[in-house]
């Protein structure tokens, strides 16, 4: 299609193509239903009953714009955690978080750092604000902060991000590594944490940061361990002057309604959370026993997905992917070298585990013949 | 407060102000809960049932992320519109869909053409961009389609902002000037026609554009007619090569499941539709007739929300609104003078209309005691 000419030299530069292909999109073009939705690492476990029924009673008042404060919510945010509201932000999840911090800290030309083969979402923020990625490698299947810091400070980099726990690998690092890492970031540098599993981690895996340490903004979301990733929400905590910036660009009333409801609800049902941790735990048993039944190996996992090394090299395990995908299975996989010699399959109820324990066999069969 | 070293020079120089305080915000400054809620043109006669069924129904699912292609819903709008799903994009609300034109249209420096009191969070988009606002007065209580152009034209503009009907003076102008406006855009501008409150409007209101008239992108919201501000959900209709052009940097994966599903169902539910322009009718007679009782001017309206002259000046109509505010009414009144000479009060419910009626009396008494 012809770019139109009136849009910006920066947005012209960009490529147009999207960070995922999700899979209602997947389903249309395949025109096959998914028979199980374990690609995206949704929580099919589902939210908390009482942000449920508080999501539903919400829907009544759809009719108020949402308080663009999102005062409530962010109060119960800082008690939890020990800070002030002034240290909360609120957004559309961490993707619209992530986009506000590239969008904050980047100029044309700026370099963010990262891991080969992390979070696509935020490269393609990056890209979105002219700026540039520099990558460093996975270490065995672990984000390397040693690495990543190097590299911040060799390019002299704006914002450098690592996941922990990992996506897409599963793995993590004991809060103390990354306190370790948070002393050494560059002046001039932020760390975005993106914590979007931790609370489906062991115990000890959060860092412990000063409510006013300026070097790192943790992020959270309410898509995973409280299972409303439709609902968009997600926030940042940070030094005052880092969350205070967001208020000079951001959507002031861009949150639904809705969902900053029932994500008080959510953050407030603690049993709930409880709860889901030891299904979620179950479900990685489970995937991992599937593993290993089909004489593959699971890697540890401390999210709500298991990555399984299918044993061979990443065009083996996209046709694994491509067979699974064929027998209704959506999963996705890592996208570099050698990472990518894994599936990632997430958590999900007893029905999901059948329907994938049902279809790996052949799905493998298929793989191995076509090798 | 410091604002952050890190942070780009644009952000750096830009102040720190949101487009508007909520009537929560408002609530938690003063310690008096609003009594009506008629400040922010909400439609409080509420969401169409279907969709209200709908959305408590998607609750249940909110686990699961949202279709980044809005799949469904655009292809109901391109079906209403006769256009194609690629000349269809769905946004967060139509302050999320001008924020990505500003982002798509203007680099630093560019020119953005308003009208002097229209939209803010146009103008707060702008300059959040980096680029300029040059405004041109109403003409009477009209935006004046010529002075736009004109002024686009003179000042090389990117972009040019009209609302029809109005907001806030609630004017508005037949399709047919919009047309002849269109038909005169300068080359290298896109017009933003902001139709937020077209379905409340007399029939003609709409313009007729050809799908591919990549001169125009016309906005529609969830809003106001569909009584769902909270949801958060609005839509353009352009030419592909502008509708493409999104995809390059919006948040793919930021528009709530429940909101995309109850939107839908809003959409299909004519009966509903045609009942609110009614109730929305009949509101804005009464609104007019309490006006009239306190010897005030009602203006007409296309909209869900009458504005209100007061008679004499701005520092009159905003001594009015601060009486009104002190008695529990949330109004908002129009910002540049002779405009400022009136409030804003938005259509309701029989209760919101008797408690507006009950407070104006006193409020203007108030008023005129404090002049």
């Amino acid at each position: 299609m012809t770019v139109d000419p009136r849009i910006t030299p920066l947005a012209t530069s960009l490529p147009a193509t999207v960070p995922f292909v999700g899979p209602e999109a997947q389903e249309r073009a395949s025109g096959i239903p998914f028979v199980a939705r374990l690609g995206a690492n949704e929580n099919g476990f589902g939210p908390s009953p009482e942000a449920l029924a508080a999501m539903q009673a919400a829907c009544v008042e759809v009719w108020k714009y949402p308080d663009a404060e999102s005062h409530d919510l962010r109060g119960e945010v800082a008690r939890q955690f020990g800070v002030t509201p002034d240290n909360v932000i609120v957004g559309e999840g961490i993707d619209t978080l992530l986009g506000t911090l590239c969008r904050l800290f980047l100029s044309p030309g700026d370099i963010a750092v990262t891991s080969a083969g992390a979070y696509p979402t935020f490269n393609y923020h990056v890209a979105g604000y002219g700026a540039r990625i520099e990558t460093v490698p996975y270490t065995g299947d672990y984000e390397d902060p040693e690495r990543l810091i190097a590299r911040a400070r060799e390019f002299g980099a704006k914002l450098i991000y690592i996941a922990n726990p990992d996506n897409p690998m599963g793995s993590h690092h004991r809060g103390c590594v990354i306190e370790k890492m948070i002393a050494n970031v560059p002046e001039g540098a932020l760390l975005i944490l993106d914590e979007a599993y931790v609370e489906l981690a062991p115990n000890g895996t959060a860092a412990r940061i000063a409510t006013e340490d300026s070097r790192v903004i943790r992020l959270r979301t309410f898509s995973k361990a409280h299972g409303m990733a439709g609902a968009r929400i997600g926030y940042g905590i940070s030094a005052k002057p880092v969350i205070a910036a967001f208020h000079r660009v951001r959507n002031h009333f861009g949150m639904n309604r809705v969902s900053q409801i029932g994500a008080l609800a959510a953050l407030q049902d603690h049993p709930h959370l409880e709860k889901m941790r030891v299904l979620v735990m179950r479900s990685r048993e489970k995937l991992a026993a599937i593993a290993e039944d089909n004489g593959l190996t699971a890697l540890p996992s401390a999210t709500n997905f298991v990555t399984i090394d299918c044993g061979r090299d990443g065009d083996f395990a996209r046709r694994v992917l491509a067979e699974l995908t064929a027998r209704g299975i959506f999963v996705r996989m890592p996208f570099v070298a050698p990472q990518d010699r894994c599936i990632r399959v997430s958590c999900g109820p007893q029905e999901d585990m059948l329907a994938f324990a049902g279809a790996l066999p052949a799905a493998l069969k298929a793989a191995h013949a076509a090798s």
